[in-house]
C-alpha cells in the first residue's frame, strides 16, 4: 500500500476519472519511472533503484490476488451493460486469478496473460478461501484499497503489510488505518528500505 | 515525534495522570531501554542499538527548544497556586532555554542543569523568535506536541521533521498531521533508520 505521511492511500473526491483523488497521483511518483513497473505495463526502459526489488517482489510467489471493488474500478453500483474491465488494459500485470470484493454479482472476466477476475459477493472470508485455493500453496496478495485492508486487518486475516510511505501530506481522502473498531492488531517491523521519494516498510501482523 | 503507524502521537483520553493517553505509552517502548535515554534521566546502564545515534542527536547542536503546553504538562487552564514544573524533574534533559506555548502568563522557571522554561503567550512566531535569539546560532528544536507541530508546519516554519514511526495502531487520539488547513508543505526524505521496534525517518520540509 502506498500511503502518504499523513496516512492516506488516496486523496479526496475519488472518481472514475481520478481514481486516486485530488493530489493522490503523487503517491505514485516514485513508482512510474521504474523499469520494474514499466515492464508490468509492457513498456521498455526505466530506472533501477532501491525500490526495484520491492516492486519486483509484489508478484513474487503470489498465486492469487484479492482486491476491493474500488481498486478494480468502474465506480460504485451495478455493473451495467458495458461493464468496466479493470484499470490494467487487456493484459493486466497479475497473471493469476484475482478476486474482486463486490456486492454485485458478475460472470468471471478472463483477460490476456493468465489474469481472470472473479467477482465475490459473499464476503472477505469467502474471497480469501477462494484465493487460497486458486493460489495452490503460493501466497495470496491483498491489492487494496483502504476498505479491503481495514476489513482483513480487523478480522485478523493479514499476515504481512508492506507500506510504501510517501513524503507528502494529502490532508484528506481515504485513510488506510481507519474503521478498525476495537481491533488493535499487533505489528512487528520486518524491514525498512530507503529509496528515492519513498520509504518501504514491511510489517508482520501478529 | 514518535508516531503510531496510524498517525497518532498520543492515544485517546490524555490526562495529567496519563499524558500519552490510552495505549500511548507503547510509543515509548523502543526508547525506554536505551542507554542514551537513561542517561538523560540520570540513570545508568541500558541498551545501545540503531536508535542510539538518533536519540543522542535530539539535543545535538540545539540551543533552545519550543514546546506546546501539553508537552510541558500540568493540564489545561490557569497555572494555579502550586504550578506544575514539567515532566522532567529537577534537572530536565534540555540544559538550554525552553519556550512553552501557553495562553497563561507565568514567570520564567529556572531548573537545575541550565534548563529555564519561559512561558510565551503571544504566539508561535514570537516563541520561535525568542528561541532563535536564545539559541545564538545553534538549532531550535520543536519538542511537540501535535498541535504545536501542526501550527509551525502550517505556517511554513519547520525546516526538518524527524518521525519515529512505531508499529502500533492506536485507533484514536491526537493525530500528528491534522488541522493543516490548506497548507500542503513539501517534504523531502533525508534518511531512514531501521531500529528495534521503530523506524526513524528524517524529512526536510520545503
Amino acid at each position: 500500500m502506498m500511503m502518504s505521511l499523513d496516512g492516506f492511500v488516496a486523496g479526496p473526491e475519488q472518481s472514475a476519472e481520478n481514481p486516486f483523488g485530488i493530489g493522490g497521483m503523487q503517491l505514485n511518483e516514485w513508482l512510474l519511472p521504474l523499469k520494474a513497473f514499466r515492464e508490468m505495463q509492457g513498456e521498455e526502459g526505466g530506472e533501477v533503484n532501491a525500490s526495484s526489488p520491492i516492486v519486483e517482489g509484489w508478484f513474487e510467489n503470489v498465486g492469487a490476488t484479492v482486491m476491493g471493488r474500488n481498486m478494480f474500478g468502474g465506480g460504485p453500483g451495478p455493473w451495467g451493460a458495458a461493464p468496466w474491465t479493470g484499470f490494467w488494459g487487456e493484459n493486466p500485470p497479475y497473471h493469476h486469478p484475482v478476486f474482486v470484493l463486490t456486492r454485485y454479482a458478475r460472470e468471471p472476466l478472463e483477460m490476456q496473460g493468465g489474469t481472470t477476475f472473479y467477482f465475490v459477493t459473499d464476503g472477505i472470508e469467502s474471497a480469501l478461501d477462494q484465493a487460497k485455493e486458486a493460489a495452490a500453496g503460493k501466497d495470496v496478495s491483498l491489492g487494496g484499497g483502504a476498505t479491503a485492508v481495514q476489513q482483513y486487518l480487523a478480522a485478523g486475516l493479514l499476515d504481512e503489510l508492506l507500506i510504501s510511505l510517501v513524503p507528502i501530506l494529502l490532508g484528506d481522502g481515504a485513510r488506510l488505518f481507519d474503521n478498525l473498531g476495537e481491533a488493535r492488531p499487533r505489528l512487528e517491523h520486518v524491514e525498512a528500505v530507503e529509496a528515492p521519494g519513498v520509504t518501504h516498510i514491511r510489517y508482520r501482523v501478529g
